[in-house]
């Protein structure tokens, strides 16, 4: 752990940035397929991504951050991923959060400045299609009580961002330490995949809320600015995906020139240059290069909306939220069918326990139904044939 | 375990047999996720197998066993692979290798008689495309030193069929006791899939073989009759995918029933009535349909061909054999589809580790990679284009 | 044209029928590429057909037909097909009107019996999606008018099934003869395919109707032996599919065959031997013969429960449809597959208008939109999700 | 037709020659399924093309042209060809045919100039493949003999580009009017789509070429920059493919919302709301957006490319062929897949002829195959895992 204080130094430029991220994805990937198999809490890697300043790549110098805009803070949720996609996952909605807090509640400046000076790593306890949390007024104060699921990243994290409903059904997200009295944090999450994002339960007994803490200015979706939010967590998602199919390719061409051998009925020299083989490779080639293509256009867009803040128009909101579905249809694809027939190039022996080629498939079958794609489609379908906008949600 | 010549007895009809092997599977699923995650020899539901008498099926009654065909072996082999595809494995590998005794050595009825009289359950070591082992004559005797990779079901075996090249690089096939001095059968299989078939490696020591032991007339593939082995073997293979499939689907729909929740932005009352799922679970059954019917066609198929014996034609081994292959193509396309997508009908939350719904895919992605299927498209296009037959081999 | 009652003679063996059957299908595929250009009222071939006595397939021997059962009808639409949909979509329309007649109303023996002896060939202006056509009493008779559009095979034809509303919009059904006043049979079929189905559009101007002529007893859908109507539909429709796609992949091999050749960078030595054209001739195998498979076991379900007539259970009628569905999404999918990728294994100069080649695609495509098969896809969901059988209708 | 000198005029602003292209393209809409069915030489067509002067958007404005890098011209490529694939088809040949010029021969200076000044149309006799025309000398001199097939554009044509074989079997492409006496061109072009583009065969007799007319320094693929010529190749190939994709969709659009109706199992009020067809609606817009994204971005790697002329390296090649090949890939398969379900989208009174929307597909279809994508895969997959980089040849 690093002493309070110590985020605000780091590289000058956006390279030596990526070039950090990039040794830290190699330093995860050594222990991944370990660490997959064992699941819990990643408590040394959390570590090292606090230590490592790149949690608060997407806050502002002038909030002791460090400036990058989402493009690049979501190829660096991509590099991580390739290596280890929960640790993207993790770093990724440290961005997403952050990105809540600025877009929901003016008292951002404050919690950008907290973050980057305390070195925080925020969990996520915002979950809107779980209904259970509830809060209500007690005082100048609010209490929240009841339960969330899918907490991703709540477990040894600093600070949590909370949603509940009101007794009139209304959504309240706020911002509060995860150590505030009565907030547990389960150690449930026993998945299949994403094994290491502590994605479990939190239970909120009577968990005081102060009201400097709601995050009510504009408040959820309360302005097409603030409307921005899906739109980012669609993106991290959509590079975390992309990330694990470009992962899962880096390392079948490892294995595929290393350890593959031609099928006894193949006339090639070598598996590298049987026909079927380089088949796939090109289809995974160009399933992951549209993907990222689609990917970075999608980021170009989110950025510009992003600057356009308070200016933003519905129809510009529009025109990055398409182009963020549709990169995630794409990645969605792309990555489940790299993270299936990898096998078909590496052959049988590659599914050894120690190999682990099956964890990229497990990650991405299990992030991927983070939300439908048929509803993704229904969305594009609605662009696509009746000029229809997708209505804004944390979802669209 | 059971007493020797316990086997003998059982139910008269077909139906019983069934019957008996649909509550042998039930119980296994009651236990399929545990020992999933597990792994190691599945000692207990070995001898369940065992006791069952479900694996003389093929053996003649004259012989002691009970006179099942192939179509309706295979259909056992379906059976219990829906419910646990490792098991599923062995007993189809059972039937496979009696096969192989009847097929290649004239020694057949003595190899019958006593695998229903003393229960054996078979173990493979007959790997053709792995050279390491190597025969050699010592005085009327042989012996065998070498090592062989995915050895399904020695482990815990009584009696194995071994493969090893003589010195001058023809294939020789054995069948000798698992307990034969120098034979070292290893617990090192660790893979993502198939998890309990225990297809390690076996090392063999200086392992004498009677030549009594030696399948030799007509030897492997050494007729057109004897080159229904590996007909046989891809038929266990695409019955155990299509179980697999099935397996998936069943568990999938009592998940989707009992369990999942509509999309929020879906119209259907429940997600039942989804119009995405329904979709879904419409091509789930178009696939796995029509993988059945092709199945059994070639079982069929199989069966005339057998009972042929000596009198088999290349020209209906061919027909057999392009049967086979077809079957094979289209279980492991449905399978890989539905194990892939069945999380596309059940939801986030069906990805727990409880449920263990990943294991399907694991299970058939590892097995689907015992020979690749584009060599299989490769000889339906020969056949197809060119009218040319599958050259028989110990996989078309 | 052939002079009543010749239609009684014929072959005696189905081998017999099927043989004329695969004669004239060659006489008929000899002229496919000019007719299809041409579009139009194939008058000479329809009289051929009229003249083989295979109209009169499905009529049981004691009323002067052949006696066939479904299964063996629908081969010969099948082998018609491969020919020319356009001839093979009419070949199986006469045999469903005839089932209309046989299932919906009970005077079918006078028309079996008169379709024998004078060789009718009907025509369809049964159209329950188009609701223009209205019917009114006239006394003891009825009067039709309005229009029906979709109404292959009436131009030319001998009787007509005609279908329309009565005020209270009840669907009523009726055998008319095709020269009946008032009834304007019009050439506007002009088509991207099915280009001799003459499927345009009749208008019926106060056309008299005897009660007699009225299918009541049990009527449209009146009984669940009635209601195997829509599956003889469907099974035409998917045996005119399968048919244009073997017809497909037979004309691809003869032309890879003789003309194609490998690629320049491909290092087979002919078009035959180059590695992707026989995987696609290999998955074009798949496909077909999976098709082929679902098809006959359809129409040996069909035929049970066809031989069932009143005894028919709604349980065996949902299997039976089922079946069907089933066979139909799958002849739909390999029709487009293989019609469309032929052009890959036989290259840029089989896209000469004197190849015609294209047809086999527009022809499947064209007819493949009679009914979506999304929605045959929502039935089949219903059944493997929620066991809920097809709700009979005029496509289910 | 236009005056000599008339080219050089135009438009100053790329924005309004992309207008000027805009509303020749709708012009050619208006026609183009009768046009489409007709066949032949448009002639009023290339006419107006050549009044638009858009026949010199890459030639740079010292030259007389206007200038336009191959981004735009490419773009101009796509508009046009979503309208009518055969204009975009020749028009884009007309660039593919200036930059043979530019990139193979030193005398491009000359063809620059005067094909600005005398608004020449280029027509295409290069056709590796064909290996029949052959070049001798004759005195200073040369003389070709032989013929060419899929001649693209040559009729009416002012200008070709001609390739023949040395007697030691050496490429040699020349420029030469069409109008050389000896020059034939066929009217024979009768393909099932691209039907106006005269893609028919020349015959040589004995036709003088000019020294000064070889395209000999560097000659063909002559240097690393001469190289580039098979990737605008694959570009025009690609932008015409990605055109009849969203002018089918554009066309399938106006149709669902126009005219379709509902399947009567829908609960959508009406066809654009009808779960199925969004669905589609939207994996168009995926497969066409990611297609466009990828087209664009090999069209910058290409300017760039263009742009270093003798000092653009193997390995900047190679990244532009490896982009060019993925769009091509893309841009077939998303193109083959709009084209084939707009129908599903549109319904079955969507094929009638009047409606033409099967030449999109035919259109495609024939395109497709200039050279066969499996090959584009294998290159590719060259790439993803060798790391090797597409050889040069006239493909790739």
């Amino acid at each position: 752990m690093t002493a309070p204080g110590a985020h605000h130094s780091g590289p000058a430029s956006a390279a030596a940035w990526f070039e950090r991220a990039e040794r830290l994805a190699a330093e995860f990937a050594a222990t991944a397929v370990a660490r997959d198999k064992a699941g819990g809490t990643a408590k040394a890697e959390r570590d090292r991504l606090r230590d490592s300043g790149l949690l608060n790549l997407i806050i502002p110098a002038e909030y002791g951050g460090h400036g990058f805009d989402w493009h690049d803070t979501l190829r660096i949720v991509r590099i991580i991923s390739r290596a280890d996609s929960a640790m993207g996952h993790l770093f990724g909605f440290q961005h997403l959060l952050l990105a809540t807090v600025r877009l929901f509640g003016e008292q951002w400046p404050h919690y950008y400045r907290e973050t980057a000076r305390n070195g925080w790593f925020w969990g996520n306890t915002l979950n809107p299609l779980d209904t259970r949390a509830r809060i209500l007024p007690d005082g100048p104060d609010w209490l929240i009580h009841g339960s969330k699921s899918f907490c991703s990243g709540a477990m040894d994290s600093d600070h949590l961002i909370v949603s509940a409903l009101t007794e009139a059904g209304k959504l309240v997200i706020a911002a509060v330490p995860s150590d505030r009295p009565g907030i547990h944090i389960h150690a449930d999450w026993d998945n299949m995949g994403q094994r290491q994002t502590d994605s479990g339960s939190v239970d909120f007994h009577e968990v005081r809320v102060y009201d400097r803490e709601i995050l009510r200015s504009p408040g959820p979706l309360g302005s097409v600015f603030a409307s921005l939010r899906p739109l980012i967590a669609q993106l991290v998602l959509t590079n975390i995906y992309l990330g694990i199919g470009e992962g899962a390719l880096a390392e079948a061409r490892a294995y595929t020139q290393s350890q593959s051998r031609p099928w006894f009925l193949s006339s090639a020299p070598s598996a590298t240059k049987d026909p079927y083989v380089l088949q796939k490779y090109g289809e995974f080639w160009v399933e992951l290069n549209a993907t990222a293509l689609a990917t970075d256009y999608a980021a170009r867009l989110l950025d510009a909306a992003w600057r356009q803040e308070n200016a933003l128009t519905a129809a510009e909101r529009a025109e990055a939220a398409v182009a963020c579905a549709t990169a995630k249809v794409l990645a969605t694809r792309a990555g489940l069918d790299v993270t299936q027939r990898l096998f078909e190039v590496t052959g049988a022996r590659a599914t050894s326990a120690q190999a682990g080629l099956d964890r990229f498939w497990r990650n991405l079958r299990t992030h991927s139904l983070h939300d439908p794609v048929d509803y993704k489609l229904l969305d594009l379908g609605e662009w696509a044939l009746n000029g229809q906008a997708p209505t804004p949600s944390f979802y669209s």
